[in-house]
């Protein structure tokens, strides 16, 4: 395993983390002023800094893009929803690739408007992949299946877990792969397997970090800092790295009550020390 | 699939459902006041009621008891702890023989107090199981592992798919199976493969329902009442009894902010009525 204890280049920064206080801007400012070595922007705050400023300041502060948040949300209750959806996730391709991002992350969606049928929403999402595999190959984007966990099967996204992912990825070929958050997989018994097959075919894309706090009081926001909660954050490296990942390991922490409300330097200095200690 | 229109036999009520408002003597009364045709209570109500009453009360009501609730909690941080678990265990098995229970429920437990070791508490799950199973085939009485949706792994069961039960039933060998909860397992992708699994190898003792909502805003306290959420439940029910289930379906509902607050006969109308229509 790589060691991080003096590390600060290999921690990225997923902007979602100090949003309540930060803008793009600042979060790009902190993570240059920490040292931090990579940031994952999602859309809605690349749209606020507007792209082509939010580049340029990320490449000035000599940046990596860990991932781009996010494309997905495939299922639609007709086919002109669908299309809208496959029509977003293309601009969400050309922004990734605006930002030289590592990777666009797909968070998939779950079930249509008015729908309750899982196995449609599922197929839904593998044809609303395969609609822009294409394109985001020709723009060599990588594409990187987040499974969530199973709590937000209903309303975020249909894929839980990583074997499912992988069954997608592997159907439908190269430019595709898994982005692995510990939060979402960390209870699964396949999860040292299929980390393992991921890496044989080249499909670790990131690696995202936060902890599962008991009790957790929020099934959205209540997201803990790395160990303050019982996930093995550094066991779970260690098979993503022994499957031949090599990436940064990127902090995503949604705290409604307690991160989001600190001063988002005292954040970063925590994120640097956790990362240093028990990632 | 069966006929469920006009039934009411096939229906069981977990005795969770409506505890808020009426005592375990109550509810057998209610179950038999609306022909219901079984029951499944917990230990602590039976505690409260006494168990020789209890038993004298259901089976006066002509009540089956689809389950007892519940065995299981294995973990714990040390083997006096362990011990100490194993012991409920047997007088839960012997609780449920009292009461000619189809099953004892296993909520397995989850991590032991101050351990991350997720693998350790799954071992401990299997060491105790083990050590119970042998008194309860003497006893005639099947073990049925409920695996728990995968948010309760840290702090309730450590056995979160139906892949996952099967894989230790049979390890173990006869005398256990698994409780099938729509609400626990209804976002499986591997979930009608895994249910046929079970019953070809007889291993389907229980299935629960009740239904996910969107959102839902309690982890523990906030099912909903079959029809009200996403769940496909009859779909579900068809794959059971497809694989040989011909018990009853059970209804337990944990929601403190609606089901718990009305009037319990009123529940039980609906619980009646959706048994009918969306079961």
């Amino acid at each position: 395993m790589r060691d991080l204890s003096a590390d600060t280049r290999l921690l990225s920064l997923n902007a979602a983390t100090v949003r309540k206080r930060w803008n793009l801007s600042e979060i790009i400012d902190g993570c240059a002023r920490h040292q931090i070595g990579g940031i994952a922007p999602w859309r809605d705050q690349i749209a606020d800094c507007g792209l082509d400023k939010a580049g340029r300041q990320i490449r000035d502060a000599g940046l990596r893009v860990s991932g781009v948040c996010r494309g997905g949300m495939f299922p639609g209750r007709d086919a002109a929803s669908r299309k809208a959806n496959i029509d977003d996730n293309i601009r969400a391709i050309d922004e990734a690739v605006a930002l030289d991002a590592e990777c666009l992350v797909l968070v998939v969606g779950g079930l249509a408007e008015g729908s309750k049928d899982l196995a449609a929403a599922r197929a839904q999402v593998e044809d609303g992949i395969a609609a822009v595999l294409e394109y985001a190959k020709i723009n060599a984007m990588p594409l990187a299946i987040e499974p969530l966990h199973p709590m937000y099967a209903a309303d975020r996204a249909c894929v839980n877990t990583l074997h499912h992912a992988l069954d997608i990825c592997d159907r439908l070929g190269s430019g595709i792969g898994v982005a692995v958050d510990v939060y979402h997989v960390w209870w699964d018994p396949e999860l040292e397997a299929q980390i393992a097959r991921a890496g044989a075919n080249g499909q670790l894309l990131a690696f995202h970090v936060c902890d599962w706090l008991v009790p957790t009081t929020d099934m959205l926001t209540d997201r803990g800092m790395m160990g303050d909660g019982v996930i093995e954050i550094s066991k779970i490296r260690g098979w993503v790295e022994a499957a031949g990942f090599d990436g940064q390991c990127e902090v995503e922490i949604f705290s409604a009550e307690n991160w989001w409300k600190k001063d988002p330097d005292e954040v970063l200095k925590t994120c640097i020390a956790r990362h240093q200690s028990v990632v």
